[in-house]
């Protein structure tokens, strides 16, 4: 066995109580086998083969995305204060129409090192090519839930067929790679843009297969009300009716949600993955989120794409979920530190089907180390309110994903900075000439 | 005369568009100099005494604070997720009943600190004890308005008018400082913590010393509704009557505004310091700040304290302003990227009354430079987006105020950051034991 201790730091515990312990991780079978109190922070740590430094440091569970695009780190700034429907049909769908495999490549790979450079160890992503996001994936060293942007806007019924099956077909080619870091989801795009025929045709095709399904839903308005015109019910309604909300199941964003429809999901079990920046950036709205917990649904957080956002930092994240949070129920006590943090982590990790998110034996090793010592991090009153409010993806020391680190002391392991960067811009260059926008 | 340069950088210029260039600046006069073009960036720069590199850098003015009240980093997350008046009341008050003029000189320094490593090179600041933040201003290097925070509310007359004669004394005494870094302000805490009659005899008092007047305004509905239901007219109203909005004041927060309100301020001419962060974790509102800044209202940016918000980075304020704007307004084009730099750095410049903010020939060299070199800045579509939506106080390299480096490669030179930060944490332990709570 070969193993790896995290020494000297403090713990975030599942209970969000912090105590000081060592973290001594089987790197073989990427979990952890113990956690060793020293409740003075005066010990060596345990023997191991590999050791991190956390003194003056919090050890937290890695942070999960749970809702990304992450190749459009390549389209990062490239279009700004826009509309939803005005800004993907005027600058992103006509850039992505001349998309190539090796740019997803080389945006996912741009994503996958800020996100490790900001303790993400984990995220789930729906885009196109994603085989090349899956091959980013096992390189880095990261865990992802994995599946193509299934749409059917703009295409006949058997080219929307054709594209659905793409979908089924990527869920199951690559479930389970890198050593099963890799899962998948068959990801139709939103309730608006695949049609119902390809829902009832395609879902239970999905179940056959064994995957959760991830869509958007009730992001805007304009996906609201075009299915109460057309059907008389609530787009969540519209969605239990094709077999969308299966506990496995989790949507992105669910901003205009009513209370029947929490009441459903509360019901169905099916999770939401909140993207607070995105909802300001796009003035979509905000989503009801105390709400939502307060009726008991799973909640996570996620970046959505760093072209709305515009970093894949779940710690501004967090940040945000906590304040708009507050604004939408016009009460400061909601969306406190303490769930922001709950949801950031374990809510992620719960609603995109991974078993991370806590530290403690048995559990998977995906871990952040958060630099203490800093300005902005003095003094400590309380580490969670830290974490939600005051951390800053700059703050973390290293990274940890199934036993294997990733970044030691701000130097990724697994991926070359400077050339990912390099690619990423020449890619980027690039596929703006080809889209010739 | 003694020079410095900053070479090989992209500089940010007053009309927002970015050139190659270097910028030379007359250290003896804390004024730029020159800024020579060098379109290919392959320029060794021009001979100076000192040199900062800004190879793969932006160079862009220094961020202004609009609203601080900077020792408050010593209560950073001590109490989250509560209304403005349980918090105050509860929690903020009763330890700053306990505040000693040391708690305020570590806070400050503090504070100070982290707004250096972010790139801020002025602040406006309400608090007490201020001969002690000016000591802090003046030893770190920066510039400040500075006053003490008048307050009526659980004083009988006269000591409420003993209160604001140290305001009017603070603001005399200190104008000036530290080779003129330091000016002042008369601030009465709020429209409805002082008293009228403390207005009435104190507000001509302030004009005579020809300093502008701070103050807290419209921040919740709580400070609107007494106002309109005692005297009939909006507080902005209120305001007016009682002379508070020359065009040389800024009042901070101005959320709860209604258009004829809008109107007086634009009449009047005086400022508005937004506050996003602290807006939305107090749940105090959304400002319409896409409104004022159609209305012609000089509109700046301030974190407020730290213990609101929980960091004094004008980088996340920007952010948090574009997105809460945004909503605001229901319109994802209000508060662009273009809106939120002009207003982090100019408008708030303008609004507490400092000529800094440009880089150009003769303007004060108060800059910082940014380091593009990172993941979540690649690629560089737009350098404004950037800073408004990507760029993190961790992002910058250099900071200069006054043509002097106050941090060198992330090294701030004028505080010993090791001692500010233990101090720091010595008096906030201190200050609640002897505050008792």
């Amino acid at each position: 066995m070969h193993t790896l201790a995290i020494t000297g730091g403090r713990v975030l515990r599942p209970d969000l109580t912090v105590e000081r312990a060592d973290v001594l991780i089987d790197r073989d079978r990427g979990e952890i086998l113990e956690l060793v109190a020293d409740p003075v922070g005066d010990s060596d740590g345990p023997d191991a083969d590999e050791t991190l430094d956390a003194t003056n440091a919090l050890v937290t569970p890695g942070f999960v995305n749970g809702h990304c695009h992450v190749a459009m780190t390549l389209l990062r700034g490239y279009a700004d204060d826009k509309q939803l429907d005005a800004w993907l049909q005027e600058d992103i769908w006509p850039v992505e129409a001349a998309l190539e495999a090796e740019d997803v490549r080389a945006g996912a790979e741009l994503g996958i090192l800020e996100m490790i450079k900001g303790g993400i160890t984990s995220f789930a992503d729906m885009y196109f090519f994603m085989e090349e996001v899956a091959g980013a994936v096992e390189n880095a060293g990261v865990r992802a839930r994995l599946g193509h942007g299934v749409i059917s806007v703009g295409k006949d019924h058997e080219d929307a067929r054709e594209d659905a099956q793409t979908g089924l077909d990527v869920a199951a080619e690559l479930d389970g790679m890198a050593d099963g870091r890799v899962k998948t989801a068959f990801m139709p795009h939103a309730l608006t843009t695949v049609t119902e025929e390809i829902f009832e045709e395609f879902v239970p095709k999905a179940r056959d297969l064994g995957v959760p399904i991830h869509i958007h839903a009730n992001e805007t308005e304009n996906e609201v009300t075009p299915i109460v015109e057309e059907r008389g019910v609530r787009p969540l309604e519209y969605a239990r009716d094709v077999g969308l909300l299966e506990p496995e199941d989790f949507l992105a964003h669910g901003v205009h949600l009513d209370e029947r429809e929490i009441e459903i999901l509360a019901d169905c079990g099916a999770s939401v993955i909140h993207c607070p920046a995105s909802n300001m950036k796009l003035a979509s709205g905000m989503a009801p989120v105390q709400a939502l917990r307060d009726a008991g649904v799973t909640v996570g957080i996620g970046t959505d794409g760093a072209a709305s956002n515009n970093d894949l930092s779940m710690l501004d994240e967090a940040r945000d979920a906590a304040m708009i949070g507050k604004l939408a129920a016009d009460d400061a006590s909601a969306v406190s530190a303490e769930s922001v943090v709950e949801m950031m982590i374990r809510g992620s990790a719960e609603a995109i089907g991974f078993d991370t998110g806590r530290l403690e034996p048995g559990a998977p090793a995906d871990l952040a180390v958060i630099d203490l010592e800093k300005p902005h991090l003095t003094p400590a009153h309380d580490l969670v309110s830290h974490l939600a409010y005051a951390v800053a993806a700059a703050d973390v020391r290293h990274t940890v994903c199934d036993g294997r680190v990733l970044m030691r002391d701000r130097e990724v392991l697994t991926l070359d900075e400077t050339a990912v960067r390099k690619r990423a811009i020449e890619r980027a260059e690039g596929l703006l000439v080809r889209a010739d926008v």
